[in-house]
């Protein structure tokens, strides 16, 4: 992988920085942040623009360009890929390490005085332009609004926003038809004695209708938000989807309706003047709530004194707990995901050691394995397919220029999931198809150790994630290893693999406590540069524990796996592990050989069954 | 213990809430926080206006009066104990669970459209002030300040503000001189680019001029503030303490100094108006450094524009970082303390079953052996010797009405400390005179797993002690079994028995990374409302940790025991404890012996020594 030279560019940006055309006054630095309008995590081609100006395309990451300087925030999963995709003109600022400074710290140090900051306020974060504003402004600094985004004005080909069909989700898959939803936000809206609700996440905006789209890769979303009132619901997206009759029918477009349940679609442009003129409507008492990671734009369309800010909307925590009907699911969706990758881990096993499978190869029978499968959509994220040292790049994943052969030396880490009509998946399995080193299986005990310690977990009702995350590094960290992410993320059903208000981290963010029906993952890892990679990753659901003492009835909460893949029992010191592990290994195994092996037989997949059956095999004694 | 009838007190005091000779306007609401206008933790009588009108006299809780209702939010440690106190006119707000509502969200819900809420701006810090202002503003309220505190306007007899004379503290105690805490002071604050900073926490007070008073019950500080200018040292402090020979000699008083290290003594109550004459002053770009939690009545004293706020102060952190002559005086005070405290379980075995030894006899008695402790100073804090269903209290101090009598058949809880010249001690234990039940011994043994856990971990450096909390959970919530208050708290050396930036706890608050040289307690519990209390209490020094691949190169921390105190061996059920724990138990019992067994023999007390013997008898196998 060889970095982007971005030396023109930059000399571009820098023109178009002072340009009257662009700006209405010069401005000494631009930022550009890593998400779209929407703060997507994943966003489409035409908002890559902090890729487009640097080359690095991890899914994190905020770019600074000022006169003399070009500098990049990321986190400690992209810290490798960051330095291999952008050329000497950018300075890596790697998040997490204690000399690393702050964004706004660092503009402070470099910038002369009185210096204009400019950022697209469409795509920067309310609460970050908050802060970020403050800690300029106080140093004499300040931060300005840009209308026109500076990369799109030197960006010549870029793509257009994409505007793809929608698919239309019955009850059998949401278990909670829109209108419901509708009802119960509006239930909440009164609560909180607000009139308005301005919906700007994308698969807030998916999961409250019922629909999903393609407009974004691997997160099944479409471009659009809502404004919701107590008596009225907008829906501003673009395109001839709303012409499709299953989509009008799903929504009830033609149907003659209560008012308060007549979606009035308008377009996705016109979000901005329609806020406004609901912001200037608005009589004393009437607030209008929206997320506080909303857009600047949208937020500042609310006059401040009728703003109802939070840090995770009311439908983000009720799309977290999912209903029965969202539960069966996933577990389906988890289920034949496991017999596309017993299938996979199947045919690697015969075909690695002939030289022939590449990382790419590898991810793409992953992906045709899935495909067979009902209802598959798409895969949920790109996959990561990674043998020896690329293992050890966090997110890597596979370009011609990077594309490892799998051999039986490496360490082989697979992280992929997918999107199914009822579920998404996600899970990382690392595999040796030869024989592993001590040191090896050494940490990849010890990581395994970590993902138990999580899985296995009881703890009371309305603890926080961010309270699990130790459980998952102590072996680790008795040994003096650890590593740089988190152990969890919300993962959505059939929407973003990635999504709040919970999770698993040392990250102490605002999380939202864990209940009965939320679903995270738990992926502990060890990474040696240079060498190779280990992640354990199961998708795991928040069910109620049985304990002995019960928290004087708080009630005790647990996990169970969703995933039922097997975990490579060659890569297992047993001896390392305590009786209590051993018989939790034995017992997830056996789950497999059950639940994965019977669809096996049912699919008439005899060789991925006995693979399974061996592979799930009881663990030795420890000695 | 019966309730303080609070009737007429609240009358008065909603009177004076309209009395315009006290309020501009009258406020239907009125906030009286626990605090002094140092925002101290513990405070001197004259202080104690939260309990003077509500009766609850806890170390943490605030009271919010209206004209209907009377409301005390106060955390897990105080449920029992303010609901015992409280008589019926007050409504007890339970903060940490789920449905308790915010004093702002309570305020709003219960107010007249309009409504002033008042309170002492010298009381209240100013991030809390912000976050209510904000609140109450944006539902129609406003929070006032109101200069007359209304309480002292109602309390009749209210005590004097003490003055008493100081301590000098000498090199070989705190191991810097007060001129090189200046200048290394002053050296942060020309990294921040701040020219003034103003010191307003007594403890920090204290510890930079290595002074210490008494001037707050167990809390060796004065009433003072400090302003340390670049070049000038402004110290704020009343009466004729400053005449005394020795303080003057220690602060160089009468000294030809560099005019930087000067120090002008000015009077206490000028701190507002020579603050406000530095902020009218101020060029731009001279910023004022204050603590994100000093009063709103010193912050507003500096313009906006001038104000560096942060959560923690620059000295905070430097007095976290424990020096070597501060770590020796610990250790040493900590034996000083392990060597009464075996005196006194000694004594107590001999005179429990004689049913003659109440709460009060043995708290007592404990400071009886303390005193006779060289450089001993005063106790830490109010003794919590709590016998039976009173253990169960968890910041219980027994009184007269309260007073139970140890017996053979109850579980003894005694949570003590003292202040020696050479530190401060906290050290619980809890001891059964008789035999344990069953039950008791498990609990007891949970409590003593999560001690271990969190005294042996080993965890990389710029780990936050939040992270650690769970470990000290975990054996308790396998059971469904937890305690509603953190793990572990900083510990000044012979200062506040409380202090920050560091801790071990489920809230998530900003603390800072543990570093080698800083001390934390470690105190989980378990505790059966009506029935028992366990707490199990070391103070611990953070340490390098050896380990096995050491971080690459990041370093590893563990923690020391300080605290020598045998732990009962007869509440232990060994089947319950894995081999390492086991293995802790016996190092650190083997550890006293050695260490306090010396210093028993040196002093001559063979009684506690053949105690001490006994009781540090290796654990049998695990079965």
């Amino acid at each position: 992988m060889s970095p982007k030279i971005t030396t023109e560019l930059l000399k571009h940006l820098r023109q178009v920085m002072k340009n009257p055309r662009y700006v209405q006054e010069p401005v000494q630095a631009y930022i550009v942040p890593s998400g779209d309008a929407h703060q997507s995590e994943y966003i489409a081609p035409c908002d890559c623009r902090r890729a487009f100006i640097s080359g690095f395309d991890g899914s994190a990451g905020t770019a600074i360009v000022t006169e003399q300087h070009a500098a990049m925030w990321t986190d400690g999963r992209y810290f490798l890929q960051a330095a291999h995709q952008m050329d000497s003109n950018w300075t890596l600022m790697k998040m997490g390490l204690k000399d690393t400074p702050t964004q706004e710290d660092w503009l402070v140090s470099v910038l002369p005085e009185g210096s204009k900051v400019g950022v697209d306020p469409f795509i920067i974060p309310a609460d970050q332009w908050k802060r970020m504003s403050k800690v300029l402004r106080s140093a004499g600094h300040d931060l300005v609004p840009v209308k026109e985004n500076l990369i799109d004005t030197i960006w010549t080909d870029c793509p257009q926003r994409p505007c793809k069909p929608l698919i239309t989700l019955d009850l059998s898959y949401t278990g909670v038809s829109w209108r419901d939803k509708i009802v119960a936000l509006r239930s909440k809206m009164a609560e909180r004695k607000v009139m308005w609700f301005v919906v700007t996440a994308l698969d807030e905006v998916a999961w409250l209708f019922n629909l999903r789209g393609s407009d974004v890769e691997y997160n099944p979303v479409f471009f659009a938000y809502a404004v919701i009132g107590m008596n009225t619901i907008r829906l501003f997206i673009d395109g001839d989807r709303m012409m499709d009759p299953a989509v009008r029918e799903h929504l009830q477009l033609d149907s003659t309706l209560e008012p308060e349940f007549k979606i009035q679609v308008m377009p996705y442009g016109s979000i901005l003047s329609e806020l406004q003129a609901v912001g200037a409507g608005l009589s004393p008492k009437e607030k209008v709530w929206l997320s506080d990671k909303a857009s600047y734009a949208l937020t500042e369309a609310i006059p401040k004194a009728y703003r109802y800010l939070t840090p995770y909307t009311p439908i983000c925590i009720a799309k977290a707990v999912k209903n029965a009907a969202e539960t069966e699911g996933m577990r389906r969706a988890h289920i034949k995901d496991a017999v596309a990758l017993c299938e996979l881990f199947n045919w690697l096993e015969k075909e690695v050691p002939k030289g022939t499978v590449t990382e790419i190869a590898a991810a793409d029978k992953a992906e045709e394995f899935r495909s067979q499968q009902k209802d598959f959509v798409e895969l949920s994220f790109a996959t990561i397919s990674s043998t020896g040292p690329n293992g050890a790049i966090i997110h890597y994943k596979p370009v011609p220029e990077t594309n490892r052969t799998l051999s039986v030396n490496e360490i082989y880490l697979l992280d992929s999931g997918a999107q199914y009509k009822d579920g998404t998946t996600d899970v990382t399995r690392t595999m040796h198809f030869g024989t592993p080193s001590a040191y090896e299986k050494e940490c990849f005990t010890y990581v395994l150790k970590g993902h138990i310690a999580v899985s296995a977990a009881i703890f009371p009702n309305g603890t926080k994630g961010h309270l699990l995350d130790s459980f998952a590094r102590s072996a680790l960290w008795d040994c003096g290893l650890d590593y740089l992410h988190g152990t969890g993320h919300g993962v959505g059903s059939f929407l973003n693999v990635h999504e709040g208000p919970c999770g698993i981290s040392y990250k102490t963010f605002a999380d939202e406590p864990l209940e009965a029906g939320m679903i995270v993952s738990d992926e502990p890892g060890y990474y040696e540069d240079g060498s190779f990679g280990i992640r354990i990753e199961n998708v795991v659901l928040v069910i109620p524990a049985e304990t002995k003492y019960n928290f004087k009835n708080r009630g005790s909460l647990t996990f169970e796996p969703l995933t039922l893949v097997p975990i490579q029992t060659k890569m297992i010191d047993v001896n390392l592990l305590t009786e209590k592990e051993r018989t939790w290994v034995n017992e997830y195994h056996q789950k497999c050989r059950e639940v994965v092996g019977a669809e096996l037989e049912r699919q008439g997949r005899h060789e991925a069954l006995r693979w399974l059956l061996r592979e799930t095999e009881p663990l030795a004694p420890v000695q």
